[in-house]
């Protein structure tokens, strides 16, 4: 069983693949390593930065599959399983118990869009199926509905075991804490990887933080100090978090940019092959080199990324 | 082969279903006769109003193969393989060739907020590799992606047979129509079903109508109006499209009420079950009663529904 | 008094001004002249193409004074009243009864993004004080308000005499034109000149149009062919306008240069200045030199643009 | 001369106003007095929560020359001079100059949906006119332009003193405080209260706190334990802010209820009156009982509002 509340760094992982767009197996043993050496807390597959919705479903099983293997349950193991086929989400959910996974993550299904009272009915429908526990997951640029306190609330009577925001929207999240702090099982995590200080200091659980990717050790480092309430280490770790989002994150154009550029950052680090699903394409050979500067820049790098 | 210019109505099948959520294939059966008897001079199944991305891709190649087999070439059987999933399109586009279906139609898959430059990118991958002739589909508020003129003009040197807009902006099907005059077998195809005889008399080809799933005589005597110029008709059998928005479009709430309302209105019709795919649910017992209502207020609905 | 229902071509009439940004009084007595010679039904002034809001209520009153002198009850004058300030609006409203105009036009108040049931109330403070007929004002894409039916049905009972929509959703318009068509005194104006036969051949009553700021003739044209039901001469009229847009509408970048472009054509045809209030600054030269070729291009121009 | 860079809680007061929509000067005189003794650093007048827009030229110079009176030179006046009018921006700014503010604040003029670019454009025009020091406000809900962080470079070298952020777009915020740290005297001042000890703590210089209008000491005792990173204190003190969101900001719907439930405490209160500029209408009574109720449930509410 998973200990509750879910909290600490989960990185949304990215999925590595190869040219021919099947799985880089090599890529993910290194990448799953790194992270876990890097000290994460869990690890969440298949949600936007690790493009699950432009997987096949084979493709995701088998990403699902040889992560929990690698992991070897020494983090969780938490799987988005949104998809706009409610068979389709049956049919991952129960992979996903299968082989081991410790929790499921649900978003809205993405293509009509859907009215809050539309979507409570399909939670409703949904979670009493699930066979793990669940968390939900707010991501509205990608789904078109900004989930409401009051689905929030409506999925927790359900059984949900904590949200993860990815809003951008830090008043909401700091609303999510103020109506659920009375029940210490119940977990708050912040989608916006900016925000972690923020969110572990006012009363939140953690971070599903994208830079975690390739500086894993940064956001571990920075989630313990704002446990520790060590105002003069996170300042100092926020400085790397900021330059990550002025460099790496800069590159490129619109907002796919930031998967794009983690995979480039792990290409450069040598740890997997930067490949997109369709339809994201990977960055330039430009952008790439550009990528790969800047991570040399950065001076904490050595600690952050020890390679197996 | 399919006929060029691909013309006339061409409804957007909705996907009859049973309560368990497998096709309701004595439905489909009766629905696909009432289109055809009705004049339709083409298909579309896996539409927006199809539901096509809330059904598994067992449904969804199931749903093609029937309709082929009950059309039986009567006309062309149009078939949305838009898909998150690069490698879900491509599946459901080779069955559709496998069993004999005519065209595909394609969107922008849906989940990430993608820009032209990168639907570009996309569809320069895909394209290519369709095993039938296709269209694109604009369909901005499930999609997030308002096709620019530039974009379909990069579909069409791709081999793009024509362009359903169902974005409700008619300036720009109007700008479609005078970029593509000069070709006479591209076709610009209503979405809106109000937008009928404005797309005809202004050089358009046809309509992708929800309501010829009920009436499918009206729109194709309002087609035929169109084509002929007879103001008159026109006027008399657009006050029956507008009768449908100001009662069986006007139950419910949210967008999602215009399929729920149709189907609604085929089992008033006794055509067909309307359970709806999750995340949509059919209307309520009350609502039921009023589409049934609202449906026998159509005087000439003895004409528009002959069922077998 | 006015006659009603408000019908035919109504120039929205853009406010020439000098480039110390004081009214360019010579300019605008030729442009009124070339607007009623041209055949128009009214003019509307301070609307959004006439920049009314970005005018101080000096050079508002100066040209609602100087328009009602030179149309001098040629033809209606409608004058737009919207300000976020109350009381500025009525002080705008009251000066267009004391020197002649003949209604008044009126929009939401544009900072704060109110809902429908606050412009409602707010409409019940305002009509009631009016001295003069008023037309609702439906411009969301400025407003952030899309007037909701309901609204509008609240305007008229309180003595609204018609709106015009310059939503660009034609089945918005269509809707308004249902809903009110019982009443032969309420008005349903396009305000998206390309919809101009389209809704006369409706039941609608006219349009808006910011071409006819330079081509009045042709827009008069185009209006009695679509009463006149006269196909063939809508159709060639029509393409005159479709090549507006591909042309003149076309030149400069953002949603702001169908005002540039107006102006800078009406300063080619040699009847007044272009250039803009603030925040608008004025076309380039190579992007006038382009206009004036376009202008050039339109083999009917002798015809729609005789100056005084 | 005002002290640079502006920093701490400056109030964006509310406008007092009579039934009869003009200034309830008594009530300004205990409000002003209310925020001075409350230990703010600065007030801001004609902003959003001030209904700056709503008001007309008369009623805003009379309010800054009444509160640049009372506050007689305590703390910096800052003036919000926005318009859509350039020259009633101007009117406004020149008036705030002759009778002794401090600072001007900017927005983009908000009817038209102007671009970036225009937006530079308008500031290159604007602000080597304005008679006094000026900041930036970014209002993205009520102007529709979120300013860029190019658009804000370019105020600065232009002379802008700071910004204030009201996108509540917390990222955002972190950003412009990243971009403009390097210089000790341009502020990033926080529109969004509830970031008031992210703001502090990361770089940022104060906040525009509306809730300051009633509890002017809690914020600025938040302000404070923010600059001395007295963690406990700011726990403790940001727990009454938060309930100010459950409590006050919950009472009725729309957007502008934080501005009606300002307003109505203030009443509650015993400050001012709570009548509201068209196109807002004050709460009912109902919704003004419960504010009440709600004040009088605040423990520390004396020590928080001494009136004169």
């Amino acid at each position: 069983m998973m200990k509750l509340p879910v909290k600490g760094i989960i990185p949304p992982m990215i999925t590595p693949l190869l040219e021919n767009k099947e799985l880089d197996l090599s890529g993910l043993n290194k990448l799953v390593n790194h992270l876990v050496d890097g000290g994460v807390h869990g690890i969440f597959v298949l949600g936007t930065t690790g493009e699950g919705p432009s997987l096949s479903y084979e493709v995701r099983k088998q990403l699902i599959t040889e992560t929990c293997r690698i992991v070897n349950k020494k983090v969780p193991v938490l799987v988005g399983i949104t998809d706009t086929s409610f068979d389709g989400t049956m049919e991952i959910a129960n992979h996903a118990k299968e082989v081991g996974a410790d929790a499921l993550v649900v978003a809205p299904p993405y293509y009509f869009p859907i009215s809050q009272e539309e979507m409570g009915d399909y939670l409703e429908s949904l979670l009493p199926l699930l066979p793990l526990p669940f968390m939900l997951y707010n991501m509205p640029s990608c789904t078109k509905l900004h989930l409401s306190i009051e689905v929030v609330r409506r999925a927790k009577e359900l059984g949900a075991i904590g949200i993860k925001d990815s809003s951008g929207d830090l008043t909401y999240l700091y609303m999510l804490i103020e109506e659920f702090k009375a029940d210490p099982l119940f977990s708050v995590i912040a989608g916006t990887e900016l925000f972690l200080p923020e969110t572990i200091m006012n009363g939140g659980h953690g971070a599903v933080a994208g830079g975690a990717n390739f500086f894993p050790k940064l956001f571990v480092d920075l989630y313990n100090a704002a446990v520790d309430k060590d105002l003069e280490k996170i300042k100092s770790l926020r400085e790397q978090v900021l330059k990550i989002h002025k460099t790496i994150y800069e590159v490129g154009e619109y907002s796919s940019r930031h998967i794009k550029g983690t995979k480039a950052a792990l290409l450069a680090m040598k740890i997997c092959e930067d490949h997109n699903a369709e339809p994201l394409q990977r960055f330039t050979e430009a952008q790439r080199s550009l990528i790969k500067e800047y991570i040399s820049q950065f001076n904490y790098k050595n600690e952050y990324n020890s390679i197996h």
